[in-house]
C-alpha cells in the first residue's frame, strides 16, 4: 500500500484561508497519507504576549525550557488539534501525534557543543507501529513537531527532518511518496520569480547551485532532508506550492520540483 | 477483554511528585486501560500572564474564544504530551487523544440559555474505534477534555463527564472498571476527616447526603457522573486516592468509595 506523506510550513498555517483550502485538498488525496506539520508565527507571538524573546541560530529556535513549555503547547496543542478538527470538517478521519505518542519518534538532546539549541531533538528511531495501527483503522496521522527521549523529556524536532525520517522508515516496508508543500512553487533560481522553477533537482545540480550560492537559505534544511530521503531509497519526493495539492489526486505529480537520485 | 479507565484530576497534575508517582501506579496496572486526564491550575496561570480572566459559573470555567485557544494549548499540548512522555518513561507505550482526534468524541456547543458557557461541549456521541486500534497495537490512549463539534470547531469538555461517557460507550462492549482518582480517600462524611469515608455508596443514600447538604460541592459534578456511569451497567465504579492506585493490583479494590446501584 503506498502511503503519500506530506509536510506543511509555517506559513500556510498562519493563513486561515489558505490552511482551510489546504485541508480540504490533503483530504482529497486518495489512499493512506499522513500529515507532518511544522510551526508558524503562533509560538513566536504567545512568546512575546509571554515576555519570551525567541532567538535563533541558523534558521533553528534555540528552546530553553520556556520553550519547550511553549512549542509543546501551540504545536502539540493549538496548531495540532485545530488541524485534526478541520480535517474531520473535511470529512477525514485523523489523529493527532507527537513523538512520545506510541513511541513515534526517539530522538536525543543535541550535544550542547558546539552550539547550545536547549531542548532540540535529533532522531534516532522511529517506531512506525501507532502509524499502522490507525492506517489499518483508516484514520490519517497528524504528527506536530515535537519527540521525546524516552525519558520523558519532551524536545524539539524540526518538522521537515521529521517528514523525511518518516518516510525512510516507511519505506522499508511501503512504497512511499514525500511532498513538502510551502508557500513557493518549488525550488526557483530566483526566489522571486516562479517562472524559474526547476522542475527536475539531482544531487549534483543541487550541489552546484549551493556552491553557486544560488539556493536560498531558507530551503536549504528543506532540501538536505529531501536529498536524503531519496538516498534513502524513497520513490518520489517532490516540493511545490500547497495549493498544487489540489492538482495530485487528478494527474499525477503537480508542478513542483521533483527531487532525482 | 476488561478496560480500566482512570480519570485524574487537576490536583495531581499540578503536583510534580505525585503525577510522577500516579504515572507509575497506572503504569502498572494490568491489561487495557486508558488514562482521562482533567486541567489543573496552568490554564488558570498561564491565562494571568495572558491577562484572560478566567471566569466560573457553577464550577465550569466559562470559554471564550481565547479561553478556548488557552485551553486547547495548555489540555491538549502541555499536559497530555508531558503525561505521554511520562508514561513512555515508566514504560507504558502511551497515546494522546482529545475528542477530536480519530473522531472520538463529537459535542455540541451547549445552548446560551439559561447561561452562556461560551465554546463548552456536550457530548453527543462517542467512537470508540481509534480507542480499539490503539489499544489492540498496546497501546494505552491518554485523553483530554476538549471534544469537538464535527464542523471544525473544538470544544472543552469536563474530565468526569467524558471518563463517565467513555466507560458507558465501552461497556457495550467490554467488561469496564471506571476509577475516578483525586486527592481525597473517596467520598467523605466530613470533608477534612478521613476517617469519615463512606466506602459504599448507592443512589438512594446519595440523594439523601445530597438533600442533608452533606456533600461537598466540589464533587457533585463527580458523583453524578459516577452514578449515570453505574446506571448505564458499569460493573465497577469507584473513586479515591490516586496513592491508592499503587494497590490496584495486588487487592482488587483498594480503600475509597464504591458506587453501588
Amino acid at each position: 500500500m503506498e502511503i503519500t506523506i506530506v509536510k506543511i510550513g509555517g506559513n500556510i498555517i498562519d493563513d486561515d484561508m489558505a490552511l482551510t483550502a489546504f485541508l480540504n485538498n490533503f483530504s482529497a488525496i486518495p489512499g493512506a497519507k499522513i500529515l507532518v506539520h511544522g510551526g508558524g508565527k503562533v509560538a513566536s507571538e504567545l512568546g512575546k504576549k509571554l515576555n519570551l524573546q525567541p532567538e535563533y541560530v541558523q534558521g533553528r529556535r534555540v528552546t530553553d525550557a520556556a520553550t519547550l513549555d511553549l512549542v509543546t503547547m501551540v504545536y502539540g496543542g493549538l496548531i495540532n488539534k485545530n488541524i485534526v478538527a478541520g480535517l474531520q470538517k473535511a470529512g477525514l478521519n485523523a489523529a493527532g501525534l507527537s513523538g512520545a505518542d506510541g513511541n513515534l519518534i526517539t530522538a536525543v538532546k543535541r550535544p550542547a557543543q558546539p552550539v547550545d539549541y536547549g531542548f532540540v531533538g535529533d532522531i534516532v528511531q522511529i517506531n512506525t507501529a501507532v502509524l499502522s495501527a490507525l492506517i489499518a483503522a483508516e484514520i490519517t496521522p497528524v504528527i506536530c513537531p515535537l519527540t521525546h527521549d524516552a525519558a520523558g523529556q519532551l524536545l524539539n524536532t524540526n518538522a521537515d527532518t521529521i517528514a523525511s525520517a518518516l518516510a525512510t522508515a516507511l519505506a522499508k516496508t511501503n512504497p512511499v511518496r514525500l511532498l513538502f508543500c510551502f508557500e513557493k512553487s518549488g525550488v526557483l533560481e530566483n526566489v522571486e520569480d516562479d517562472a524559474t522553477l526547476i522542475e527536475s533537482l539531482n544531487a549534483s545540480y543541487y550541489q552546484q547551485l549551493k556552491t553557486e550560492e544560488k539556493i536560498h537559505t531558507g530551503m536549504l534544511p528543506k532540501l538536505e532532508n529531501a536529498f536524503k530521503a531519496k538516498a534513502a531509497g524513497i520513490n518520489t519526493v517532490w516540493l511545490g506550492h500547497a495549493n498544487a495539492l489540489a492538482d495530485l489526486a487528478k494527474n499525477g505529480l503537480p508542478r513542483g520540483t521533483v527531487i532525482m537520485a
